[in-house]
Formats: C-alpha cells, sequence, structure tokens
C-alpha cells in the first residue's frame, strides 16, 4: 500500500485491529526501522524490541488498549508498543532527560499499567491486577509479556505458584528467544526447550503448566503478524475458562552489536589527572583473572549480565570457577555464602539495583556468616538513561546498615584494581562500588588500601574540608579545588575509600570549621548521614553540608544533568565554598 | 534394650551407625522425649523437630558428620541433630542466652556447616559447599534438608534451575508434611501430591524433577527408622552418578499447640498507663475486618504465618479478598504493588526479617509506583529467641532510604488501631512497625494521628529531651522519667511516631541544650542517625546521645537483656541523663 510513515503518524492505537495483514507487515517494518534508527542514534534495548514489533501488533489487533491491560517484564520490549499507543511523535526524546523512558512508565501514559524495569515481576503484577479487576466487577484483559530469560528466576515461580490461590485469570506471552541477556541456562530452559520440541517431552512440558492451573498454546511464531493474531484470538478464547500461557518463538533482533547505554555518557566523564579513561568492568576482569593465576580459590558468580561486567575472560580462563546462574540475584548470593564459608573466595559481580534482589541473603547468608564474599558492584550511583529502575543510588545506604560488611569505592580505576587486591586477602564480607566508566589514576600518591583508612587528595591545612567518595565524586571536588586555587582559595580533600568503616581516626583530627561531603548517592543512610551521625555523637562542632541526592526516585537523563538536579550539583557546591571562604 | 537415657548421654555420633534397629527405636524415643520436655517448658520448634526424628538417626546411620555436611532450611528442625551431634548436655540451655540457639549455628559447632532460619536458602548453600568441594578436590557428601512449605519459595527454584549449570552432586531430602507453617497451598503442592499418588501423574512429577537434573527417589515414610536408613544407603548410592532427591513423608509432631516464643517473655513487658496486655496481631485482626466492613477495597496480603500476624479472622470473614502466598514475599509485595496500582487498598502483613526478602520490590514495585500498600510489619525490633536471623532491628534503616515510604511506629495498641484507620485514608506506602506484645493504652491524651507529627508524651521545658519510637522504647522513656521526677529532676519525652518524615517543625523547636534518641533498631540508618543528620544539616548544636543498637548480629536471648547488652541500656541512659540534668 506504500503508506510508508504515514501509518505510523496517523495510526489511533483502535485503528490497528482494522489494518489489512499487508498493512500490518508495513506498520511492523515501519515500526522496525524507527526503532533502528532511534537507538542507534540515542541509545537503548534493540535487539528485545526488534523481536516484539509482530507480537505487539498482533497484541493491538486483538485487545482494547488502555481497557485490556499489560504488563511487559523488564520492559526492554516495550517500545513497538509505546509507538502503537501515542508516543511516536515523542519517540525521538526515548531515554533523553525529561523525554520518554526506555521502560514502562503509568506517569507517561494511560497505555502503561504498570511500571517495570528489573525481572520477573510481570506475572505477578498481571495477578494482582486481574485479582483487583474481579473485585471491583470490572471486565478486561490481564496480559503478562516475559521473556524466557526471566522465567529462571524465582520471582516468577513464585508467581505461577500463586495462580490456584489467586483463582483469576490472565494471559502470559512468554517471548522465548532463548537468549536472555546471557544465554539462558538450567532447568527451565530445558523445559523450554522440550515445549519447543514436537516429542513426548513437550506433552510433560504442557502438563507441567497445567500443573500450575495455565492452558499451554504454543510454540508460535512471534515474528509473524498473521499467526500472532490468530494465536491471540484462540488464546482470548480459552481466557474464557482458564488462564493461558502463550509460548511464542522470536528471533533475536538484527543482531546490531550496540551499547546499552547513551554513547554521549561515555565522553562526559571529567577529567582529572590522567587522560585517558576506562570502564571499571575492563579492569575488574583483567585482575580477577589475574588474581585467579595464583589464587586457586578465587570463583567468579553473577546473575546474567557477565559480558557487561566484564568478565567474559574470566568465564572464559576459568570456566570450572565462574558460575553465571541466569537472572537468580538471590541464588547467586547464597551459592557465594556457602562457597565462601566453604574454603573459596567468591567475587560476586552485579549492578547496583539488581544486587537490591538479594538483600536479604546479603544480611541472611553472607554477613551474618561472615563469609569472605566480595561484591563488586558496578553501575553504583546514578546510571542515567535507564532512568528510575537503574539508578544505583540506595546501595551505600542499604548496605552501610548491614553489621560485618566492609563498603568501599575507589577513586579511579587504578585504585579498584588495588581494592580488588586487598580483597583477596580480605577474609570478610566486602562491597566494591564503582560507576561504569572511569579515569585510570587520579592524581594523587595512590597509597596502598589499609583498611578503614582514608587518604587527603589535597591538604592545604583549609578551613573546609571535603570528604567525597568514589571517582565522580572526587573529581567534582578536585575540579572546584582547582576553581578555587586560581582565586587563591584553598580547600582540603578526602578520598572516602572506605563508606564503611568510617575513617574516625583521620575524622576526629579534622581541623577545619567546615566540612562538605559529596556522595553519589541518596542522602539517608548514606556518607554524608554517616559522617553526621558520628560527628554528632562524638559532639563534632563542624559546620557541615552533605551534598547527595534528594530522597526522590530519579528519572532517566544524563548523569550529569540528574547530578545537577539531584542535590548534587558542582556549581552550587563551589558557589557555597567560596562564601565560606571569601 | 532399656538403654533409656543412657543413650543420648553416652553416644558419639559415630556410634550411631552401629545401634540395632531396636536401639535406634530407643533413641528416636529419647530424643522425641527431650525435645518435648525442653521446647514445652523453654519454648521452641516443636511439630517441624518431632517430624525429623527418625530422618535425623537415619541420617547419622549413613553418613559421616561432620565430614559430611547438611544445611537444615530455615532450621527449624534442627533440634535432633543438635542432640546427636554432642549438644545434649547444653540442651537445657535451648534459645537461652548463652545458650545453644534454636537455629543451625557454625560459632556452635563444626557439626552445623550452614546457618539458616529464613526459608529456602539450603538448596543453594548445599550446591555451593558442593561446589567448593570438588574445586578442592574433597571428598565427602552435601545434603539439603528441606520442608514442603519451603518448595513454593522463588529461591528453591532458582537452586533447582542452576543444579546444571553447577554440575556437582547433592542431595535434597524433601521433608513433606504437606503443611509449611500455613498449608501449604499452589502449583508445586500439586505436584507434590502428584509425586505421593502412585498414578500416572506420579511419572509425570518425577520427569519434571529429572529435567532440573534430579534423581527422584520416594515417597519413603520419614517416621520409619529403618526404612529412612535404607533410603538413605540407596540415595548415597545413586549419588554416585547423580544429584538425589529424596521425598519423605512425616507426620506433624504430636500437635502439641504451643506458643513459638518464650513464654516469659510475654510476662516480662514493662507497663505503664493501663496495665493489661495486648498482641498487635489481635488489633491488626479485628481492625482490618473493620475497615473491611465499609472499604470494600481493602485487601490482606501475606507470605504464610496467617495465623501468628493475627489475620485468621479476617481470612475467614474475608476470603476473596485474604490472600496467603505461602512463603513466597518477593510475589506478595508485587502482588501488593498492582493491587494498589489496580485500585485496591492492600495490607501486606509480615514478620520484620522476613520482609528484607522484598526489599526490591519495596523500592522497585511498591514505592517508586507510589502504590498505596501498607505494609504491617510484626515482630520489628528485637525478638528475642529466635536469634541473628529474626531479630527485626534494621527496617527502621532499610525502609527510611526508600523515597515516597513513610514509616511509623505506635506508641501502644490503641495507637496502632489509630494507625491503621490513619492508613485506610492514606494514598501513598505506608510501613506501621510493632513488637508482638503490647499496651492496650499508653498514659498520654493520644492525639488523631497527623502525617508526620509527633507528639509530646511529657513536656517540662527541661534542657533534655527524649525522643523515642514504638512502645518499648517509650515506656523505658517515661520509666526514667518517673524515676527522674522522684529526684526532682524533669525531661521532655517526645513519641517519635512517625520515623519518616521526621517532624521537622517540632525538631526545630526543641530547645533544650540536650537531646537523646531512642530506638529498638541498629544506629546506623534508623531514627537517631536520621535524627543526628537533619540537626547537623540545620546546623543545630544540641548535645546528641543516640541510643540504638550496635553494628553486630544479635544473638537469641531475652528482650530485655539484649537490648541492655547491645545498646539500649535502661540504667546506662537513666545515668546519663542524671548526670546530665543534675
Amino acid at each position: 500500500m506504500g503508506l510508508g510513515k504515514m501509518l505510523l503518524e496517523k495510526l489511533q492505537p483502535a485503528d490497528i485491529r482494522r489494518l489489512n495483514e499487508s498493512d500490518k507487515c508495513a506498520l511492523c517494518e515501519e515500526i522496525r526501522s524507527v526503532i533502528i534508527d532511534t537507538v542507534t542514534k540515542g541509545g537503548g534495548h534493540l535487539a528485545s524490541n526488534l523481536g516484539a514489533v509482530e507480537s505487539t501488533v498482533a497484541l493491538f489487533s486483538v485487545f482494547d488498549f488502555p481497557k485490556d491491560k499489560i504488563v511487559f517484564d523488564v520492559g526492554h520490549q516495550c517500545y513497538p508498543y509505546k509507538l502503537l499507543s501515542g508516543r511516536y511523535e515523542k519517540f525521538n526524546t526515548l531515554r533523553k532527560e525529561n523525554g520518554i523512558s526506555g521502560f514502562p512508565k503509568r506517569s507517561e501514559s494511560a497505555f502503561d499499567c504498570y511500571d517495570t524495569g528489573h525481572a520477573g515481576t510481570a506475572i505477578s503484577a498481571a495477578l494482582g491486577i486481574a485479582k483487583a479487576r474481579d473485585l471491583k466487577g470490572e471486565n478486561h484483559q490481564v496480559i503478562a509479556y516475559v521473556g524466557d530469560g526471566s522465567f529462571n528466576n524465582g520471582l516468577v515461580y513464585e508467581a505461577l505458584t500463586s495462580m490456584q490461590i489467586l483463582k483469576t485469570k490472565i494471559l502470559i506471552i512468554l517471548n522465548d528467544n532463548g537468549m536472555s541477556i546471557s544465554p539462558t541456562v538450567g532447568g527451565m530452559h530445558d523445559i523450554l526447550n522440550d515445549l519447543r520440541s514436537e516429542t513426548e517431552k513437550k506433552a510433560e512440558g504442557i502438563k507441567l503448566l497445567e500443573s500450575f492451573g495455565l492452558s499451554y498454546l504454543g510454540v508460535k511464531d512471534g515474528n509473524n503478524c498473521k499467526e500472532m493474531t490468530q494465536s491471540l484470538e484462540q488464546a482470548k478464547k480459552l481466557l474464557e475458562t482458564n488462564s493461558v500461557l502463550l509460548h511464542i518463538h522470536t528471533k533475536k533482533g538484527k543482531g546490531y552489536e550496540f551499547s546499552e547505554d547513551e554513547p554521549t555518557l561515555t565522553h562526559g566523564v571529567p577529567s582529572m589527572g590522567a587522560k585517558k579513561e576506562r570502564e571499571y568492568s575492563e579492569v575488574l576482569g583483567e585482575t580477577l583473572c589475574q588474581l585467579a593465576k595464583t589464587d586457586k580459590s578465587i570463583a567468579v558468580v553473577c546473575a546474567a549480565m557477565l559480558d557487561s561486567l566484564g568478565l567474559k575472560q574470566f568465564f572464559t580462563d576459568y570456566p570450572e570457577r565462574a558460575f553465571d546462574v541466569g537472572i537468580c540475584e538471590e541464588n547467586a548470593s547464597v551459592l557465594s555464602a556457602a562457597m565462601g564459608t566453604a574454603g573459596l573466595k567468591p567475587y560476586y559481580a552485579i549492578y547496583s539495583t539488581f544486587l537490591q534482589r538479594s538483600f536479604d541473603e546479603i544480611i541472611h547468608d553472607i554477613c551474618q556468616q561472615d563469609a569472605p564474599v566480595t561484591f563488586c558492584i558496578d553501575r553504583a550511583g546514578i546510571s542515567g538513561p535507564d532512568g528510575e529502575t537503574h539508578q544505583g543510588v540506595f546501595d551505600l545506604s542499604y548496605l552501610s546498615l548491614i553489621p560485618n560488611l566492609t563498603i568501599c569505592a575507589p577513586k579511579d580505576t587504578e585504585e579498584f584494581k588495588e581494592f580488588l587486591n586487598f580483597s583477596a586477602n580480605y577474609p570478610h564480607p566486602l562491597a566494591i562500588r564503582y560507576p561504569r566508566n572511569g579515569l585510570i589514576k587520579f592524581n594523587s600518591e595512590n597509597k596502598k588500601i589499609e583498611l578503614g583508612k582514608w587518604e587527603y587528595l589535597q591538604n592545604e591545612n583549609s578551613n573546609l574540608t571535603v570528604i567525597a567518595e568514589g571517582e565522580r565524586c572526587l573529581t567534582m571536588a578536585m575540579e572546584i579545588a582547582e576553581t578555587l586555587k586560581n582565586k587563591g582559595l584553598f580547600i582540603d580533600v578526602i578520598n572516602a575509600r572506605f563508606i564503611k568503616p568510617l575513617d574516625e581516626e583521620m575524622l576526629s583530627l579534622i581541623k577545619s570549621d567546615y566540612i562538605v561531603t559529596i556522595e553519589d548517592n541518596v542522602f539517608l543512610g548514606g556518607l554524608g548521614a554517616m559522617i553526621d551521625g558520628w560527628l554528632t555523637s562524638n559532639n563534632k562542632r563542624h559546620i557541615v553540608k552533605n551534598y547527595a541526592y534528594e530522597d526522590k526516585f530519579i528519572p532517566h537523563g544524563s548523569v550529569k544533568s540528574l547530578q545537577n538536579r539531584f542535590g548534587v550539583n558542582k556549581d552550587e557546591i563551589e558557589s557555597y565554598i567560596t562564601e565560606v571562604l571569601k
């Protein structure tokens, strides 16, 4: 029909069901090209969204959104849905500050009924929404759209287990491409394989799902719009009597090798000292490989994401000591704890916000037993364009409250290496937090790491001391120091490389009247709050100003701009210090 | 043979395998009688331990502890194991301060290889220990002993899913009595039922387990020592080639209706004002039933434990709005979030330390979406004889760091009721924390709850203000106030009924030079730390003393004594205040 861009521009959600097959195909191609265009320019999830195009068009053909509700698990496959639900015009603002989010957001559209970002929540959420529907006497469908990678996650299992308790009806679309971020592995993977086969084993898989109270339909071709529409019609019919699992098989997107994060970000890091930048993950991988050469007890555990955590080489070199358990953050924690209690030296690498999933296990299994587990916490601090669910701004707070846990933040990738070397001989739980991108070397003597000891990056016997953690905040502090120096003003700058324990000795020796703390974390429970608590308890009378993030969820945007907006504004800090020292 | 008590007194673990069947039976009876005797006197878990007697004797007959390792899931069935591994003589100190723990403790015995307390960790832990064994070239067996109640838990599923990744061999003993704390429900329950049947369905259940890489053996009579010994021998043989799940069926203990906690505790609460005591859980159940009469949107969600949470009546009166999803704390959180976003008013009742399991979901699903979920957090603060894993001393810290979440603690059960009434019209996430036992009414005007507003319980324009949260700490403060009054000294006492937000107005108006904070929580991230942070940020120059728990895991003991030992010592507080005011 050659409608070209006309379709997405003019199409109302309700019009989609009236398109003929060839228009639907054209629409799919248009969606695909808009996504490729937008993501290759501005970043975002590509493969997962490309795989979801036809099934999403089919969903609009069969269901009536927003009256019907859909929950996208993780949410990294919602771009086609956004394009079809009135967000085409804003789509060029995807993941940009004040633009539309890369994940479903209730605040953004009535078509988004539930916010996601982390894996495994969709089935529970759909059950809750469906139950609310039943109790309120409403009449609409509820759909959970879940990738196979999430099917390893315990929460999915808990949700399936509760289906018969909740006695409500939902449609689960299992989008199976045989890949989560890392290849999908384990028992459920085998069951999905069985379901994909046309053997006797398929029947067994189906019976398993039935024992959870689900009717099974599949495997259907998720990249065939017509087949998908028919399958969804069929599923809708089945929904009259039972919950349904529609198993669809999709092809991974066109295989773009593409950075997950906004490429501009990787160039926005302020540079001090040596200018060359490096990802912390590279240093992690290299250093662990080196350490593992001589230390046979070192093991690496992760919950998917091994590539972006920098662990590919370790998995190649030491496959017998490298464990990727899929999106199972709790299991990864307990495995680490147990290996630690049994004489190994486990390193558990994970993104800051995903570690929240094993909070209880960090307390109950790792720290209570004082197991020598090292957490390598990537994407700590504001991570930027992924928004609320991915901002690693809570870890200092939720970790520092746990007994037996030591927490540190390197000032650069060199110091990160030092911390990893330190960790190898540290027989207790240790958490090292770091952002994605880093400097190779900060200007400092880079003194050897000593437990709980901070270092001065600048000591001028000033009347104001800045205490900051991690590369970003220390860079900020040193840039301010530099600017002020040019005005004849001098500050002291401390690298609070250990957040817990605080360096109480150094703290108690601070002579300056003013203290400024800066951190890449919320204020509550973080470095500044810990320092305030220590100063107060010890009756110290400094005048303290804490720069940390406000008590709010931080949306997507660039790191710098979000820091500025949410409480760690360099100019403001500089003005305050100038005011004080003038 | 009439060996009587001789057996347990003199038996070495290695001797057990040499006993004949009738001596083993005698031993089982002896163990059973010691457990009944000890638990009925001093409290503890009865039914689960009585069910585990024969299988534990059989374990010692077949395996070689402590060379072989066993992880008890939850750990509430380890008493027979403790009795047989050298702790008979100390068994009368069970759950008593400085006595032996009611849960496995590595610090207590070489026979305990892994600490537990929360559900679902054992299979992960056993896998980690077994993998460490393999890598270290050791040769011993690793066993996970798991109740069927835990089999609903997502962590168990994550562990099963990772069996083929870890490529190691463990024995899982599934102790199936068809009951967790609340009756076991859901999909896995059906599968276990199938396995117990001798139908075609049994074969399907077996195939399911095999797809996770397990050889299945069962169902065996777990209360028959001879059958258990034979089954374990058989399992040991199978372990040469594969991991094994040995499914045993046991009878619930002799059905003692017995309080889970040390009965002395329920009499140790200091009384102020009206003397009569009441459990908070009763008030929860009653009030929710009342509220639900007129508010059709109210729903109740819990993750097992509905009885001890006080919800039995609600489940009877409103079965269509009451959901017990079994030991699935994450699922319960997401269900609550979803119901909240979809127009219901969910109440999620749970013990403080179990809520740690849904930390990520509290952030990601409930608070980020600002869903109107009310957490009813029972057993907050030190809970006493259950020890480290059950001390609810972290919730103020891990909750206060989360944006959008309001946190409060009632001063008595009356105020708890007020808070529940308040919650009914509060359209945001709200956490109410409370201990098990409570007073009916404190001496105060019991002003109507207003968001973020504290109240004075005593206002004497003193130079010292005590700010305390919750009944226990306020009771302590008021008792101190009383004592001091008799000495002619006066203090002000504030009920910090909201921990978040702090009552900044009241804080800023405090004229006294001295402030004392008291809380039933660790210091880091808690009420005192929040107040310190606020005072520091606002340049307030009070002299502050914070009484809260030290940064340590708190073992089992009596509430009072543990408070004294770990940082909230009434005498010390009184001395300090006296010193200041004199």
